[in-house]
């Protein structure tokens, strides 16, 4: 859907024993990284605020298919990222109990419904946020990808709870400079704090928090996307990459929702040239995108994460065998997940970037789409 | 791609001799009502703040392939929408003058770079928004479909400029009734003068306003859409829907941007059960979609529309030939149009909710497909 | 589906106003030969054997949208196809009796028990053979675009009834000039003869035949699809593609089912190599696709056409309201149609080596293209 | 793309660690038996004339997703088949030597051209017939499905070099009961031996075989697939789906080939009816689809295995590096691969029916299709 050209299935329940994905139309003739792809897996499970789950397993790749000593093939890559943390058997018979009582927020209600399960673990082993470990591994071959077209993607946490930094203050390369150690993957330290605080009162609490991240690609070339169908448009891919990570209720682009207060005339970014860096802007209200492709500006997106909807402190709810009220299931689960929700978003941006790079520059071999590459930036940077 | 069952085509230039499209995959077997798909075409054209070309064409739909006697046959619709403002030939030399000054805010610049044209009229007639009235004509097809399945799909404007109502004074059948004559497809009175203040103050300074508007689907049944992968999410495709509205830089479901600052157990919507409604909630943060699917209450979704970027008083821009600083070029244009975006928004809705309903429940034939829906609605509802 | 990049779509029915079409994805830049989708257009229906309606129509494209003064925009490309026999409105009644006797060999009856219907016009006015006009259209297209890169595409008659040309006896070049004034399309004078008698026959008693064609593309370059996955295969996207054309019940690729009676040693196409020629094969058994990509040889396909099911004696049936035996209904028809069906096929070939020409060298801009097909060149014939 | 609804992805070389798989799109509540899909995979390598890799490993799936106590979930099924015979590391330095001389009839030159390898080995490891291991297990799993509606599926071997079977002397159910001993999957004594006969000369000879197999589809319900576009025709898909087998290089349906020498009034079948049968033919020479849609016969479809092009007495090639003549490569491979090669086509053949079956019947719960399937079956036989 979202991508034209990559192909990325994943499968996988979250306490089976496996995650399995296959990522198809990735260029031959590519080295490949294992250790940043460990990274970016390390960097979705290290942030505060997660749950238990995080300190018995350390998500490791293990790709099996595609690779030949470390360059890519042109053939599927595929790769599996053990559970430590397993109980489902497929074949064998797991004596888990059965649970009955769904949680609001979550998938288990729609789910039964639809499936016709009659024990909401059928659902929730599927709907966990943990099959994003595979579209993060998806994602990481594709920023180092883009890496050697200089693009350069990141995130950073804006908001959790009601507590907000203040944007403005930082430039890019503050920003970069300072979430590389935080807990929070926030810049702003005394923010960082106050969100600390927060999170410990939820957990206090037996509850949770969401927030805002922005996620951002640096060095886009112009021209990626396109306007003449509505399948083509780089925000329409993107939104829906955004928008298919679990808790994420909201993306916006640019200035977002703000722009609903501006006169057209503060909105639009005016346009400049100099020999040397060819067309340019001074302000970047359109986050990147204009008319469905990257304009050359930073692509700037933020996204609305949900407070996690699994709550010790559990919610009202239904037995689903009885129709008697109770109380919704609890199990283990994070307090917070607005950083690592960033860091899925960075893999899924670089999905979609590489795939509109595909689109755009043919997709058989790195050197040859290098070279298709240059001959494209030496036609619009004269 | 935010479709998996319609296929959704359409071809056309602002200025061209018409507009067609396609729209492949719909059942055989339903009565088309074509007064009802030019009312939602006139209702993309009618509200205040559209520009002058609104007078001079009035769009009507001419189905010339898929039906028989105005039923559809199965087979693939096909429409054509003419332009009575029309300029382009296809093969004749048209004698209008070369545009060379992108508009900031506008496909033009990506466009002629990515493409390497020398006259930006080339990527205007396309990127331009009169492309979302073949969609519209596809949308309100489905939306009579889904009309015999009790879905009802309305929008209305919340906000323009700095002008926002308080949604929470109105229901939604209060809305419903008060739009229905607003000229700019909003609930209360009083805002809206405020509203219609506000264009007349961007009509006299040569600018241009956005705004948000509310997009609602009731009566969806539980069980559209799916977790099981990113690619069948229901919020994940109604997103993709929207974002490829022209002018729309966000997205939000439910409480959307707001949950960022609340905690988990004010979010969540807390499940009941009634012998005669089955499973219901009190509140409806989620906007009807958890987990990826609906859930049986109103699907809710917000949406933000950036001022209209051409603008009669013209921005900073480049002569793309001279490489000299000028201005932007002026065409005629529209100054706000957050209620028409609202009627493109509904009519996206209506495809991407049929197409989940045709996964659901077969593709070939309206009776079958009815029959399959009440085998299931007797299921989940006992 | 046999297209990754393309889109073609397409509607219309046999009797309805006209047909419309929509070929989405060609690069912009390109100049666009009217005339020569027109000489398509009129191969497709002028050989003999054809039915009457050729003689009531010429059927000529009108493109409406994706062109400018004559020149691909790269936006969707939609034309129109009038239908000169017109009965079908799709919105006033029209009073053609109903059709209720199924002719064996058509879509008729597994038509009716899929739609539910009561009247095999719906059905037939859709499985009619129609269709391929609009599709001729778009790979009339695709084959003024291959053309620039050396790739000609033509095809020719092999068999008619029982009548079979010696093909040993014709070089590709002899075959191109015998062919251009065929009215069977067959390079052979003494079998078209024959051919002609038998469809004489065929009249006389009421009948009809089918027969054999060769599609053959010259000029392709090595590396187009791949076996990287079973949807990337050229042989199987053209396998589809051909099978796509009404009546076409089978296809083979080079040697084809020969190849069953072979030894290995005999069946392989030995490699040479020569400094101006690069590799090269005294024999082209495998049609010119190995491992599912263009070897650089001839591509050469062979389609059985079955004898067209719509007899003037009919043939037994049953009227689908009263299940009485009856006869099947009866409708101006063709004889033979082998080498209108070989036309077909020439440009359902074009559209998919377009298709994964497109893939490998980038979709945007002509100029663009061909600067990325001429690097490949280089690369693999240095 | 020969599939709608089912995603069939998967992923391996030949000497690597393992193949993996993932099958999305398979309904939830379907309870798999693991022992009839080894079955598959054991029928794939046990015939006669298979090479000693099959004496080395005996593939077992092994199921790692979307199963919970073996039944089926509703998410993505993924599977893993490890390689017995395994080489290739994908990160670790394997110390195999390079292949430079391309055997004739594999992807091996244009796959070296393609993607610009400097070893042969890059693409033969994944263009190796291994993968179809994959598909056979996604096939398996469909054909369980299948059979829940009443669908046979299977295949004999009607051809092998010059040894062909007269099929008119058996009926399938004969022919059912005496491929399943066979060495060969071929119902006829004699011909089997004339056939192992010549297999074991091609094996003295260093020289392979092909031939031509049957695969059939009892039972099929009509109104799968569709007329009313190129890429519903059942025929169009069953054919993509066949001819993406390596080494098949062609395919027919019914009477296929010999269709070009026919009448039509010999070639189409008649229409009978009776209360008990309803709809019903005395002939099949359209090989149970008309129109592109099941018509309920059995569905018959035959295609031709080119021999194998790995042969042990060498062909002439040309060194890729020195472009020197050499002989071609030689590695360990199969004599004859028909009776495997219909293993694998039956597979395919229920993929393709499963997902025309979903696609008609709805995807989400095996109760539920059930349940719209029973209800079609009445409305078109009452």
């Amino acid at each position: 859907m979202m991508f034209k050209i990559l192909k990325v299935y994943t499968a996988g329940e979250s306490h089976g024993k496996m995650l399995v994905g296959i990522l198809s139309g990735f260029p031959a003739g590519f080295k490949v990284n294992l250790n940043s792809i460990n990274k970016e897996l390390e960097r979705r499970q290290r942030f505060y605020g997660r749950g238990k789950r995080m300190n018995i397993e350390k998500d490791e790749v293990c790709i099996v298919c595609g690779l030949r000593k470390g360059i890519t093939l042109g053939s599927p890559i595929a790769f599996l990222i053990f559970n430590k943390d397993q109980k489902i058997f497929p074949f064998k018979k797991d004596d888990l109990s059965k649970i009955l009582n769904p949680r609001p927020g979550h998938a288990d209600l729609a789910g039964i419904l639809k499936y016709g399960f009659n024990d909401i673990r059928n659902v929730w082993e599927r709907s966990s946020a943990r099959n994003t470990a595979s579209l993060v591994v998806c994602g990481a071959l594709c920023k180092q990808f883009l890496k050697k077209f200089d693009i350069d993607i990141f995130s950073y946490t804006l908001q959790i709870g009601g507590i907000c930094i203040n944007k403005e203050r930082f430039s890019y390369k503050d920003i970069k400079s300072k979430i590389s150690k935080s807990p929070l993957n926030c810049p702003d330290r005394i923010s960082e704090k106050k969100m600390i605080s927060l999170i410990k009162e939820a957990e206090n609490k037996g509850d949770s928090l969401g927030g805002i991240f922005e996620v951002v690609a640096r060095g886009v070339i112009p021209g990626l996307g396109s306007y003449v169908d509505i399948y083509s448009r780089l925000d329409t891919r993107i939104g829906a990459a955004l928008l298919s990570i679990p808790a994420v209720k909201g993306v916006e682009f640019g200035l977002g929702f703000e722009l609903s207060k501006k006169w057209g005339s503060e909105s639009h970014d005016e346009i400049y040239y100099s020999p040397q860096e060819g067309f340019w802007r001074k302000t970047n209200n359109a986050g990147g995108i204009e008319g469905g492709m990257s304009n050359g500006e930073d692509i700037v997106v933020r996204c609305v994460v949900k407070p996690v909807p699994s709550l010790s402190r559990p919610l009202k709810s239904i037995n689903i065998i009885t129709k008697k009220p109770s109380l919704s299931s609890v199990l283990r689960s994070d307090l917070c997940i607005v950083p690592s929700a960033g860091v899925i978003a960075e893999n899924m941006l670089a999905l979609v970037l590489m795939d509109a790079f595909l689109e755009k520059f043919g997709q058989d071999r790195f050197e040859d789409i290098k070279a298709n590459f240059l001959h494209y930036k030496k036609r619009i940077y004269p």
